[in-house]
C-alpha cells in the first residue's frame, strides 16, 4: 500500500521565478534518468523478489524517488512563475507548460518528450536488476552534476545537492545488496565456454584490453577493500 | 512525501496460475485506463492545485490508485505462475513476461505496449482536470467490467469487484469536488458568444439534437437530485 | 464516406508571419488536446455505435473537428511565414519545420512530438465515451483560452475565439446525448456495493468530502436546471 | 471543409466473424502503410501546396483514404463478433479488443501499436512528397496483397480486391503528378557535383552496379513508354 | 559481419562551435529523413533478399549510411563546443545537450524526440522496397538543401554538400536496381481490374489528371531516355 | 567508418521453421536488451570519448553487437519459414511478419513494438556509461538464458550459447575499462555530503543494510581478487 504525507521529504524553495531553467530541471521529473522513472523501475522489479529484505530496501528507495519527484515537481512549478508569457523576453521557456499545462509540471524530459517505461528495465533477476539500478543511480547523479553547474539560485542548488547526495546513497546500497547475492542468478556458472575469453577486434587500433579469466561482476565491501 | 506500507490495500490471491488471463489483467497495470496512469494523473494535477481539500483529495486517490496498482501487479504475478515455458499448451501468454521480465509483471498494456505519459491529462484548470478523471473512472470501470467477465477464477473476480467499486467512489468523490468548483475557471463566461450556438451538420442525417443555451458542464448534488 | 470541401469551414487569415507563435499554435494540430485527437477520437467511437442519432451526433462533430484541423493548420502555414531561417533573430522557431518540413505544419504538439492514437480514448461503452468527449472539449477549450492570451494577431484571436466557442457548443451536443442514454451501459448498477461508500484517506488532512450515496454521472437538461 | 456521407464508399460484409482476422486486418487501420496514415499524409502535404490542381489530386485521394479506413474499420467491426471472449477457443484474438474497447476497432497495427504521425512524410518539396506518395502506395498493395491470401472468407477478400486496386489508381496518378513537376525542386540540379558519381563498395562482392551519369527520379508517361 | 574502421569516410570539420546549428543537424542524426534511419532501414530490408546483387548494394549503401551517421554525429559534437551552459547568451541550444548527454550527441531527431524504428521500412517486396528507398533518398536529399541553407561555417557546408551528393548517387543506383526487378513482386499483374482505372472525385475542384491505363512504377535507363 | 563483410560472424542454421520461436527471438534483435540497442549505445557513447583505448574498445563491441544483430536476424529470417498463413494450426505467430514484412525479420520487440532510442544510455561520464554497459551485457545475458529454456533446436540453442558467451566477455571487457577510469569523473568526491549517508525507511520493515561509509561503484582486478 501506498500513503502520502503532506510533508515534502525536504523543503523545496526557490530564489524567484526562472521558467528557462524549469525546463531543464523536467528532465528528473519525466526523464530517462529521473525520480519518476527510479520509483517505477524499483517498484516494478520488487513486485516478482523473494528476498525480504532486497525486496523492502527496494520499496524504501522506491518510495523515497517517488518523494524526489515530488519535490523535483515542486520546484518546476515555482520556478515556472505565475504568468504564462511565451510573447515577452523569455527565450525558450517550456512550451508545453505555456500553453497546456497552464504552467503545471509535466511528465516529460526536458524536449517535452513524454515518460515511456522504454526507460525501466525489470529482468526477473536479481544480479542483472541490481546492476541496473547502481548503473541508474549513477546516471542521475551525472544528470544532477550537470543541472547543478547552471543554476545561481541557491535554494535549487541546495535542492540539487540534497538529491544528488541522495542518489549516491542509494547507489551504496545497492551495492551493499549486491554483495549479498553476488553469487546467484545470472552470475553463476560465468564464463565456462571459450567463446566468454575471445577478444575480436572489429575496430582494429590501439585497444590492449585482453579478456582475463572472465569474471562476473562483484564488489567487495567498500568498507574493506580501501582499508 | 510517499510511504510504502508492507500490506496491501486488499489482500490478493487466485485459485491457480493462468498466463492467458494476466496478459489481459495487464491492461490495468499499465494500460490507458490503468492504476499507474490514475495515480499519475492525480499527483500531477495536484502539484499547481491551490484550493487544499482538493488537492488533498486527489493525493488521497493518488495513493490509493498506486496501492491499486500493487494489487494488479500481485495478481498478474501470481496469475503468471512459476515457469517460463512458450513451448508448450499454452496458448498465447505474455510474450514479454516469457522473454523478458522472467515473469515479472511489467509496465504494458494488454499488447505489451509501454506505458506512456501521454496517457496523462494535465490542464492547470480545475474544472478541467476534474472533469478528465470523472471520465478516467469511469473507462477504468468499463475496463474492469470486461475482465470481470472473462475469468472464472473467483479470487481474482473478488479483486476486480473490489477495485470496481473503488473506481465509482472516486467517480462520486470528483462529483462532488466538481460541485465546489463548477463556476470557476473554464466553466465561467460559456456561451456567450453566439458561434457556441450553431450545429453545423457535417454528416447530414438523422441527428436530433439541438445546442439549446449552452451551459458549461454541471453536476447537482446527487444526495439531492434523486430525492 | 469523406469528402472534402475547397471552402474553409470558416477563413482563416494572419496579420503576420510569427513563426514563434506557430509552434505554440501546433499544438491544437497534433496535441493530446487537438483538432486530429478529437476528430479521431469520435469517428473510432462512431463505428461500433448503434444508436443512429448518437452516431449520426458523433460524426458530424468528427467531420467538424477536422474541418477545424484544416483551420488550425492553414493558420499555422501563414504564421510560419514564407523563408526557412534559423540563424537570425528568431529566438526558438520551430526546428522541425525549418529542417524537415519545408514550413509546411506537421502532425505534432508544439514540442515537436508526433502525434500518437494513445490520446485517443474508445471504450465501447457510450455513457464513458460520452464523458471522455465531454472531457476533451473542456480541455480544448482550456488550451485555446492559454492560446488566446499569448496572440495580439486579431485575425489569429478571432480564429480561436471561433473555435473555442465551437469546442463549447460540442460540448453542450455531447451532456445532450448524455442525458439521453444515462441510465445505460457502464451508468446502470452503479453503487450497490459497499466498497463503492469507503473513504480512504491515504493522505491524511483537511479534506473534508463524504462519499455520500454514490450514483452515477448524471446531467439535468441545463435548459431546465437553471431557471 | 471535411464532410462525411452516410453511405461507405462502397459495400463492406464479412460472412462470418473471425476475431484473429480482425487483428491482421487491423494493420490497414493504424499501421504504418494504413489508411490513416495516407489520409493524413496527403493532407498533412496538401497544407502547403501551391500548384491548384495537385492540392486538389492530393486532396481527392486523401478524402479517398479516410474513405477507405471508414470500410476497413467497419470490417474489423463485423469481425470481431458479437461478444467479448478470451476464455473460449479462440487461439490469439486482439486482447486489446477484448480488455479496452468492447470490440470496436482501434487505431493500432496488427499487434496493437498504437498509430503515429512517425509514420508520416512531409517534406514540403513536391518531387520528394510524390515519390514518397508513390512508394506509400506500393507498400499498400503489398499489404493487401498479404492480407489476401491469408483469408477464405469471399465477402472480405472482395473488399480488399477493391481496396487494392484503388491503391493502383492513387499510384498511376501520383505518378502522373510526377511527370507534370519532374524538373523542379529537389529534382533540380542533379548530380552535377562528382561526388554523386562515385560507387563505395562498402560491403565487397558481387556487386555490378555503377552509378552512370546520375540524374533525378523521372516517369514517361506510360500511356507512351509502353508503345 | 560489421567492422569499423578508424577513419572517418571524409574529413569532418567546423570553424567554430554553433550548439543551436548542433540541433538543427541531429536533425540528420536521429531524425525520420536522418542517416541512422537510412542505414537500417536498407540492412532490415536485405535480411530476406534472395537476389546476390541487390542485396549487396543494399549492405554497400547500409554501410556508407553508417558512415554518415558518423560524419553526422562527429559534426554534432564539434558544434556543441566545451562547455555545457544554458545560462547564457545562447537562445535555444539542444536542451537534453545541456542536462543529459554531457553535450554528447544523442539519437533523437532536432526536437529531441528519440529515434524510432516506426520510420523503418520493410515489405518483404523488392519494388516496393526500392520505392520506398528511392523516395527516402529524395527526402534526405531534402532536409540536406534545407540545413545547407542556415549555416555559413564553410566546413560544415562542405560536409552538407558531401552527403547531399552521396544521396544522390544512392537515389541513381537505386533507380538501377529498381529497371532490373520491376516487372516482379507487387509490380506484376498491374491495373487488370476496372476499379483501379477509376478517378473519384472527393475533393471537387479544378484537378485535370485521368488515370489513363494504369501501370506499375519504372523507370528506364537514364543513359538512354535522355538522349 | 563501417564496412560489412560478407561473412556472418559466426554461422547460423536451424533445424527447422519456428514462427512462433522467431516472435521471441525478434526481442533479442530489437528489444530493450537487444543487439542493436547494444550497438547504438555504444557507438553513441564513443562520439565524445577522449581516451582512445576505451574509445577503440567501445567501437570494436559495438560494431560486435551490430554483428550480432546480423545473427539473430538471419536466425528470424530462417526461423519465419517460407509461406504467410496466419489461418492454420499455427497458435500466435509474428502478425508484422505475416500482414506487413512478408516473413522478414524486423526492428521490433517480442510484442511488436518498435525499437526506440529511448532504451539508450549515454550520459557523457565514463563511469556512468561503463556501469550502464556493464548493467546492459547483464542483462542481455539474461534474456538469452530465458530464450535458450524454450527451445530445442540444437543449432538455435548453439547460437544463443555463443551469443550468451559473448555477452559475458564484453562483461569483462567494460569491467577491466572500469578499473582504469574508476577514479575519474562521477565517481570523484563520492560521498562527502553526510545526506550521503542516510537511510530513509519509507517501506518499514526488516532492512538490514546501513550506509556505510559511500563510497563510489568500483571493482578490483578480478585476476587477482580470487586469487
Amino acid at each position: 500500500m501506498f500513503k502520502h504525507d503532506k510533508n515534502l521529504l525536504e523543503m523545496v524553495r526557490v530564489e524567484r521565478p526562472n521558467p528557462q531553467y524549469a525546463v531543464m530541471l523536467q528532465e528528473q521529473l519525466g526523464g530517462p534518468q529521473g525520480e519518476l522513472k527510479a520509483g517505477l523501475q524499483y517498484v516494478s522489479q520488487s513486485f516478482r523478489i523473494k528476498d525480504p529484505e532486497i525486496r523492502d530496501l527496494f520499496l524504501d528507495i522506491a518510495a523515497e524517488e517517488f518523494s524526489h519527484m515530488e519535490m523535483v515537481a515542486t520546484a518546476v512549478n515555482l520556478l515556472n512563475g505565475h504568468d504564462i508569457d511565451m510573447q515577452g523576453t523569455q527565450p525558450s521557456g517550456n512550451i508545453e507548460a505555456n500553453v497546456l499545462t497552464g504552467l503545471a509540471p509535466y511528465l516529460t524530459n526536458g524536449s517535452g518528450v513524454p515518460f515511456t517505461a522504454a526507460y525501466v528495465n525489470v529482468t526477473g533477476d536479481l544480479a542483472a536488476d541490481i546492476l541496473s539500478n547502481i548503473a541508474a543511480e549513477q546516471r542521475a547523479k551525472v544528470v544532477y552534476e550537470y543541472l547543478h553547474r547552471q543554476i545561481n539560485d541557491q535554494h535549487v542548488r541546495q535542492m540539487i545537492d540534497f538529491l544528488l547526495n541522495r542518489e549516491e546513497a542509494h547507489n551504496t546500497l545497492f551495492r551493499q545488496a549486491f554483495q549479498k547475492i553476488q553469487d546467484s542468478g545470472s552470475n553463476r556458472d560465468w564464463g565456462v565456454d571459450q567463446d566468454a575469453r575471445l577478444y575480436f577486434d572489429l575496430s582494429p587500433g590501439t585497444n590492449h584490453f585482453h579478456v582475463n579469466s572472465p569474471q562476473a561482476p562483484s564488489f567487495q565491501n567498500p568498507d574493506y577493500t580501501h582499508q
